[in-house]
């Protein structure tokens, strides 16, 4: 049986998750929270566990979506339609996925920024679509310089992927970023899909920058959304895309194929849920002290903690350390010193040959005290 | 903005869902119980609404892959591995979707019969293959003619789509039909995509002739499964592919950039659920005495009653009432008697002109009554 895709790993989460498992060492590397969600969720789960249990329709529950869309005109302060350009799928992933395949025929190019969450480019390839690769450097903060865009665009180009606060550096966009955005896509046709999972933890009093903000973005952007990490449930797999009513249009066309729609007693409690300011308005704060927490302990250590300005994610520079490969060092330190992390090289088309280590923050605090001493103690 | 599909329209179980919500129809037009689960599988998903809430892992929660194929195992009396040849997704539409984008490559041949579910062909194209459809003939019950499957098999063959017990028809193989496919593919590279969502409805003492019994077709199949139907949870969007190992590793590679998990808490309800076979085991005589309740309401009437062997939809001929157009009809009896149907001629890449409306009788027995009464009114 020849392999379709010969080339295609199992993703870094899956792995580094089991041999954490396999040696009981502290997981930092998957990016899911080690706590529960509010019981207040749980309870409205458990409500609507009678009741709702068949078919949600194919855009998602209206409640939900009636929610969500008010959630994101308060919040952003702009106006979202419920109907047209809402659609609630079942996780990020699948709104990612369903975004690049409505709009991406084989050829077509899809610029990233690397380090790029890793299903980027096999979801553009499995469309036909040629990803196209910018790697940004973690010496100038993995700052976008954009003039280097422009130069990237062809006009072939259909599609940039864009994600703030941004997986795994913690990088998050300021308006000015979103000016030059509009800059470089303004006359063409070139679409946007936003990966804004991270839109509810971003640190140090900023405000995310999403791409609904700017209506030049707007107009052309697939907002690819999660209920996951605002609300501690990675596992309820429900998330969104927010689009223009002519792209939520093709949009809906894929994801009717692809899982039809999502689970109904979970789309229930969240309508309800969403309705609660307070529920998502605390949560950069939240994380702000488990990042100050977490990254305080490297202090007079050999290693040095990267910026982390948004996300659940710390990046910690080893090179002081060790000239080991970020994999391999990964890999030693969660059977070694049993303290899972991800390599950020895995992020990279072409490995920079950084020393950086991701470490996921979401975690109890006496979780990230202990794993901090094991990675101090190493230096 | 140039539409990548701009021939795909919205699913017909979406449109005449919604047409039967606008005019208080009776809704017996998508498949979906018109009841709630079980008291104790509701109560399930109550317990673990606390504590596993986060990711489950990308192929599924392991005790859920284990009671799947334990409970597979028993009931077919054949092994089955939990850890190499089950992947939970995120219901059966997925599965499909996986399936077939695991294996399809541009220009690849994908034979289906007609009738056919209405995303089987969409999927196919999204995934660059060519749907080679073979119509049946309600005259002749729809069976299949395996010596014109024969005839359609190419060098491009790449799989063969079935589907048993039959949507829309409620045809429903025997182990005969498998012999006869067997012989077709034996000696080919040909690989299978077995819909078999059903499998727990037969009717008349028939057992469900599932491809996993005949060795010469499972070795070569993806087994696309659903918990939807058999435990009156569509909505939890909770599926399933049974494969070779070497098959389920294709297939894992394709969901993990799909959805990459389904949702954690459904997953660990339905762990414990599949542990009882009265759970599944008594649902063919329940949907039974469904189905010959609402098929004896027609006896003298003008509707001809269709034979359904299996599934839960009963196809009425209406040949003798009305030379309408069957989407016209269906469309009609919406608005005016307030009954949704199926008209099954989009289930056909070329109509052929047949009277045929499907009906779900999963409904409770009252609804059926009067919606029996109200399409007698019209004969
Ligand atoms: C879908 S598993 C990966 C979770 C995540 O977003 C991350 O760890 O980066
Ligand atoms: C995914 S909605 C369609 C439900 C169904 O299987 C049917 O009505 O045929």
């Amino acid at each position: 049986f020849p392999s379709k895709q010969p080339q295609v790993q199992t993703t870094i989460f899956t792995k580094m998750s089991a041999l954490a498992l396999e040696h009981g060492a502290l997981n930092l590397s998957q990016g899911f929270p080690g706590f529960d969600c509010a019981p207040a969720l749980q309870e409205l789960l458990q409500h609507y566990a009678k009741g709702h249990n068949q078919y949600a329709p194919m855009a998602g529950v209206p409640a939900l979506r009636q929610s969500l869309a008010t959630k994101t005109a308060t919040f952003y302060n702009i106006p979202v339609e419920a109907d047209s350009e809402v659609t609630i799928v079942s996780g990020a992933t699948e709104a990612l996925f369903a975004a690049i395949h409505c709009c991406v025929s084989p050829g077509d190019e899809v610029i990233m920024f690397d380090p790029s969450y890793d299903a980027y480019d096999p979801i553009v390839r499995l469309a036909g679509g040629v990803p196209i690769h910018i790697p940004l450097k973690a010496s100038s903060n993995f700052a976008i310089d954009w003039s280097s865009v422009a130069a990237k665009i062809t006009p072939r180009t259909r599609v940039i992927m864009v994600n703030s606060p941004h997986n795994p550096t913690g990088a998050v966009w300021s308006m000015v970023d979103l000016d030059a955005f509009a800059e470089v896509v303004k006359g063409t046709n070139i679409l946007i899909v936003s990966d804004e999972v991270y839109e509810h933890i971003v640190f140090d009093g900023a405000q995310h920058a999403s791409v609904l903000l700017h209506p030049e973005l707007r107009k052309r952007s697939f907002v690819c959304g999660s209920f996951g990490k605002t609300y501690h449930i990675t596992g309820w797999k429900i998330g969104y895309c927010i689009a223009p009513a002519f792209l939520t249009a093709e949009f809906r066309k894929l994801h009717q194929w692809v899982t039809f729609s999502s689970a109904t007693p979970l789309q229930y409690a969240l309508a309800d849920y969403l309705k609660e300011p307070a529920h998502y308005l605390g949560l950069s704060h939240f994380y702000q002290k488990k990042r100050d927490l977490f990254a305080s302990q490297f202090v007079g250590s050999r290693w040095k903690v990267l910026p982390s300005a948004g996300s659940f994610f710390q990046c910690l520079d080893y090179s002081a350390i060790s000239g080991e490969k970020e994999v391999d060092l990964a890999d030693r330190l969660t059977r070694e010193i049993k303290v899972a992390s991800i390599p950020v090289s895995v992020f990279y088309e072409t490995d920079p040959g950084d020393k950086i280590l991701r470490f996921c923050f979401a975690k109890e605090d006496d979780v990230l005290l202990e794993a901090a001493k094991r990675l101090v103690s190493l230096s």
